[in-house]
């Protein structure tokens, strides 16, 4: 039975980077996040996909004792084209296709609504509060989004953030949302929001952890090669409330949400995810512990 | 007797934030990063000020017992006016008037000679390989630089940064140097031109450092309130280098340094610098100690 509950999107994807370009491969944070989440706990996705993307295509989330239970088939499947200048550091959205993520009424599968940890990934901040109030007794709600949000629905985005216990956003969604350059006023009224703790992802610069007493800097690992940044922030997010629904250590959740971010970036897609092991995840956070050390 | 020598200017700024404003206080480089090494050791300047300089208001740095004998007076002095923007990262130079900084032959006492510790800070190239070569058995060599050099005396910045120990710079320096966006990529181009360490500093996100062997990920000190980051990276290396001649511990080094700078940028000009005592740095240095634990 599935412990955690993954709601976001499936995606049909087409990248472009400085050095590659691969075409409608799958993506979307749902899958990112739920893939991410397997190494620690047995995460169930909510979401929709389209006839369009065959049920093969997530055989291998089965395997990892990912409960598909969730999804809905309907219309054609979500698809999203994206860009990626010399920098590798922000993405530019060249199309997006909504599709069957339209008109998005989730099902949630009965043993879902018993579920204690929930990661409601970048999606329509209406569908995250539905989710929130369908299950039972969630013990900790996480809280991913985007710009696109803050920009088309604050006031729902703020309502859903009164509902979770810890925020995820990234440095530029952090200043956007609060409207202040920095990012220590901005966790401030994250947490007056009423969440207990806040994450600032910074990209190739780790993140940024907030309490009402404590803060903690997780470092970015130092990668040569990025590959294809789509879905770190997602893979971030659930592998750290797989992480911290096992062993509630905000801190050391993020390393390891930061490891695994770190392995998504190192190719196209879940290409590089899909080969790693618990084993390069422990030797890469022993990494971390090193170079922090002083 | 000086023990660590510092290269660099001695500017008249005024200065814009999106805040305030202050005209013609004492800024530069060498002031900087002086002040901010006499927390841990005795700097002797090397630099040229204007008549218009009034000697008094260089007074309070031989409180500090830092030597300013290395000091010529002439001409006009060095002016520099910038402005930050709203997220107060990058100074935006509304205008430089080089004066006395244009024909600077330096004067290097002859006591100075004898130094063991070297910080050169951003000035001209050319006078910074003058500086190497002029003291006799130099154990630490640390050269900072900025985009102005990499852009108008690139040849001559290689030859300088081939005969030091460790490089200073800053992420945008980097990689407009060595032309890549890749952090870890540039770094390792530092190494290969002979440096024994490079510090890629990255404000607000903290600071790297890379050897042949190590790397290490030096937190940034979470600011609430920044006034005027101007000095950071002076104040940064003139620290670091101050630290590190007595402990001989890169990474403590680094850690004190950014507590140092952090302090910098809470008030305008060296404002803040001169309130705060080794109190105020070893505590804040445990908080930092704590923000990194995992």
């Amino acid at each position: 039975m599935a412990d955690t509950i993954i709601l976001g999107t499936i995606g049909i994807d087409t990248l472009k980077t400085p050095f590659d370009k691969v075409e409608n491969i799958l993506g979307g944070s749902a899958v990112y996040a739920a893939y991410a989440a397997s190494f620690f706990t047995k995460p169930g996705i909510i979401s929709v996909k389209g006839t369009d993307l065959e049920n093969s295509k997530l055989e291998f989330l089965k395997q990892r004792d990912i409960s598909l239970e969730g999804i809905k088939t309907e219309g054609k499947n979500f698809r999203w084209k994206g860009e990626y200048e010399f920098d590798m550091n922000e993405a530019k959205t060249l199309a997006t296709e909504l599709n069957s993520l339209a008109n998005f009424k989730p099902y949630i599968p009965e043993d879902y609504k018993k579920a204690k940890y929930i990661f409601l990934a970048n999606i329509d901040p209406e569908i995250q509060i539905e989710i929130i109030d369908s299950i039972e007794k969630p013990e900790i709600i996480v809280l991913d989004t985007m710009n696109f949000w803050i920009e088309n629905k604050k006031q729902k985005l703020i309502e859903a953030i009164k509902k979770a216990d810890i925020l995820i956003l990234n440095d530029g969604e952090a200043r956007e949302l609060f409207k202040t350059p920095n990012l220590v006023k901005a966790a401030k009224e994250s947490l007056a929001l009423g969440v207990k703790a806040v994450i600032i992802k910074k990209g190739e610069h780790g993140s940024l952890l907030f309490t009402k007493d404590e803060h903690f800097n997780c470092p970015g690992y130092p990668l040569e090669n990025v590959i294809d940044p789509t879905g770190c922030g997602d893979s971030f997010g659930g592998s750290f409330l797989g992480h911290y629904s096992k062993h509630k250590n905000l801190r050391k959740a993020m390393v390891y949400a930061s490891v695994i971010a770190s392995f998504n970036a190192e190719g196209f897609g879940l290409e590089n995810l899909k080969k790693i092991s618990m084993k390069d995840i422990e030797r890469r956070y022993e990494e971390m512990v090193a170079l922090r050390e002083f």
